[in-house]
């Protein structure tokens, strides 16, 4: 007698791919339990240019490129929208040359497609977002019933009291666009968030980027190369392994048993600071009262995390 | 041998009725070289279940319930929504009663109506706001591109180093959604600002009022019951006649010669201010160096604007 | 029988010379009925080492080297010090090459002279205030008592519903210190504030300097090259005379009757805002229902004022 | 032969007692190498009426009524004072009844007394704060060439990337004087910062407390009594033992060696924030690239910290 099959986790990702988010999305499009439903793409590590075609570079190289990539929003809600090029090389892939055959986005917005998709299967779909979170708030405030509708949403993104990753105070896919994060922390939605602070705790040394190479796919081959352009950028900021922040955050999406402590608290987003404008104000001790609604990962399960990279690029 | 007939004068009109946003509505559908293609609507004075509804009345009222109310925001983009409703009634135009036959909006919202119909004429589009700018903000942000397809933007909004209605240095428009003004006023739009300071120069007192409801038609005497509301909540702030701030701009929007003096200067809005949040800041002696495009109305004649309200409501 | 004569104005006088506040205490040193006790000077159009070099050459000028000089706060509370150079000239006194025989500070520091002689004649003293708030709000934090002890102050500083100076919404002594200002502002004296807009409709034209050279005084003829030099930094900026902000404050000071307008009203200080920090945001239509504390001029007699001018520099 | 005595420890002790100001103040009156000079006393925990009088009796309990107590200052900068009465008590001891027999200040105010025996002694001092910084904010304003003479500083105050104890964000001693903190951490001190999560990471449980108390002394019961409360407090916000942030400073501020682990860091105040006003924001990866001028305490011995309070109440 067979175990009875679970429903697949339908998925939306909102991403700007950026090297990192190459990786999580490799996970879920080969992951057994997941289908990725569509891809909405919006300016953030790189502009918006580069951001659909390496999209559609990495669902080509998963044998995916049936799936859509619907171009969003080209820059923040209301600050001046700065890239992260440094962390991410000029074209967002590590300026390895790899290109997409199709390199255009489907035609439509990411921000009709979030509001048809989510409207045409309420409490179906798992939303993960590995960006700025210009898309989504556009989105929520267009359509804000689509807020009700989300089965889960995991974000990459933000803080909890660590410190950021471009300011003292604030992680990049905040900082990029604080005003679009506080409307998306404070729509209500069941939120997940997978902050700076578990990807450092969960880096990848040398040694584990050279295993996954030689795992034998072309898969294999493009993460150990991507993987590798990150783990140069780390050392220059004096960390021992690649920091994949995207990748810790899908694997909580596929596989909640990732987590290994989580805490339900209050967050916000400071949008008014001189020093902290981007900040991810988590209220670990209720200091304000206010309703717990977001899902703060506290620590991951590091040999899951990683078997999930090998598992998506084996053959 | 006729002169040749000057081509008409496209308009889409976003508001939030209001007793002068219906003032101004009549004021374009009753003129004869106008034509209003559409109306989109935004909470603002009252909310959107009254908007949507006062709208329709309007537009049954001047013979025109063809024109499509399209529904949009129900709150600003950050901030939470606050209602005008001493101002307007509770239900947004006075209390006197007054509904539609046919309350209801027209399909679709009306942020994706302000994209289609702008980018459907490029060019030949004339935009007047008279509330809250999140509809033109979420538009704006989704589709950069109308940005350039607009003919004109006339703007009942802020005031220009003038006191405000709602704070000190703010008026209510810009103060109900301040980001969404700045979106606005930094999107490089052929942008005319008419500020809270022109009604103030241009009060209605109660004779000239009398002389408009004598005018026979229902129109007319809707609208002198209308202003009549205006009247009492303006005596009871001091001040001699009743204040029609989206008259004036429709006015500047419907016959440019309405303006008798205006400069062209750099406007931006204050988003973080503790005491001047919402206030439009003017550049008026070119302190900042930056581009002057926002022209601000500073005066109009007033003989002109009461007559265009007259005209509106005569047979 | 001889008409009692009325008691003297004894005045305390915070400065930071500055040209207008040359001119400004030239006419409190040769005015028949104010006695100047003492100066404190702060830093703000130039810096600490010119204000008190300056301060004793205009004292020297005007036979008043008795009078003492006491240094105070070389810089804001808060914010980094921003010079008016351009204004002034790099020493404060449009590079004139006037300098005092004695440049030293009288011993001990401003803000303890401040506490020390409003402590000693209760009621007796009316503070006028030329520069930055610095020294002012350093002795109420430091002897909060002294606020309820001043007979009057009257204050060169902020706009009222004008463009600012240095902002288009800040005037330079607001915004050099506007925490100070706050602090001034929210303390509770008998304050009246003689805002930039003063000076901007009292300009002093080309003629009407050559009028004041003319009167034959050293004090004539070095006030006519002060205002000269304030002329063409005028001119430059496209205003057909020279601004003379601190001499209009100290009219009002000497001659309450200057004051041909002004109400009463609330007024605070932005301090948070992005564009607006350093703005007064003067409450003229009551919206907040606080305190209206400050008497803002609205306009002065010009003929006296310029009087006031002449008669300080007359043999 | 004998090894040469050092030197003793000669502290200025700026407070407002409060429990653990209490604690404090015990630990360095009986240290055997510290010699508290004075202490400066500034509302805070609670106002200034009951800060001096607490202040003394504490002196009165560990026989030192020939200590100095310098009134400064009675709120804060610019924002209102709010006290933390909940956290001590009505009267800031506990409400235990505990009096001085001798309850006034000494004549002088506390700014004036910090500039005269730091300008007196320059680079002997060590100055320990352990409330609100508005005293030294306004000496160093006042006079700031006391910042490069004090020895060193040690500061009870802040929260280093870990959550506060009044907002999500902030400390209270930061949270009641941001702006007084932000002058304080920006004069370019020998400053050592002990944050709220030291405190944390060492609490006093009851048993401790009992064997404080059972160490036979007056100051020994009062000591346990003080802790006895705190621990009540503490119990209500989920802790497990008495809260004792001053002791934690003091230890540290009187045997360096106490420290186990911290690290030299750039730290500011946010004073602008929404969210996160008076939080510290500690640049614990250099992401600013400014001046690293403040040492953040991150761990300290605890049984060198407990024997601190143990020998502060021995015979």
């Amino acid at each position: 007698m067979t175990e009875p099959a679970s429903p697949p986790l339908r998925l939306l990702i909102d991403t700007d791919p950026g090297v990192d988010d190459a990786i999580a999305l490799m996970m879920a499009l080969r992951h057994p339990r997941a289908r990725v439903e569509a891809l909405t793409v919006v300016a953030g590590n790189v502009g918006m240019e580069h951001t659909v075609r390496n999209a559609r570079y990495v669902l080509e190289l998963c044998d995916a490129g049936d799936v859509p990539v619907y171009a969003g929003a080209g820059g923040a809600l209301l600050v001046e929208h700065r890239r992260a090029v440094d962390a991410h090389g000029d074209d967002g892939l590590g300026n390895l040359g790899l290109r997409p055959r199709s390199p255009d986005a489907t035609p439509g917005h990411a921000v009709d497609a979030l509001i048809a998709r989510i409207t045409a299967a309420p409490g179906q779909l798992t939303l993960v977002t590995l960006g700025p979170l210009t898309n989504i708030a556009l989105a929520l405030r267009r359509e804000p019933a689509i807020g009700g509708m989300l089965r889960r949403v995991v974000m990459m993104g933000g803080a909890a009291n660590a410190p950021g990753n471009v300011t003292p105070a604030a992680e990049f896919n905040v900082w990029a666009d604080p005003e679009a994060a506080r409307i998306v922390l404070r729509a209500g939605l069941p939120l997940t968030m997978v902050g700076i602070e578990i990807a450092r705790a969960n880096l990848l040394p040398a040694e584990k980027i050279a295993a996954i190479g030689a795992l034998g796919t072309e898969r294999a081959r493009v993460a150990a190369r991507l993987l590798t352009y990150s783990l140069r950028v780390a050392v220059r900021r004096g960390m021992p392994g690649a920091s994949c922040p995207d990748g810790t955050a899908m694997a909580v999406a596929l596989d909640p048993a990732t987590v290994t402590d989580a805490g339900q608290y209050h967050v916000d987003v400071e949008t008014h600071g001189e020093l902290t404008t981007g900040e991810t104000v988590v209220d670990r001790r209720g200091v304000h009262g206010r309703l717990a609604t977001t899902t703060v990962v506290h620590a991951i399960h590091r040999p899951r995390f990683v078997a999930m990279i090998e598992d998506a690029v084996r053959a």
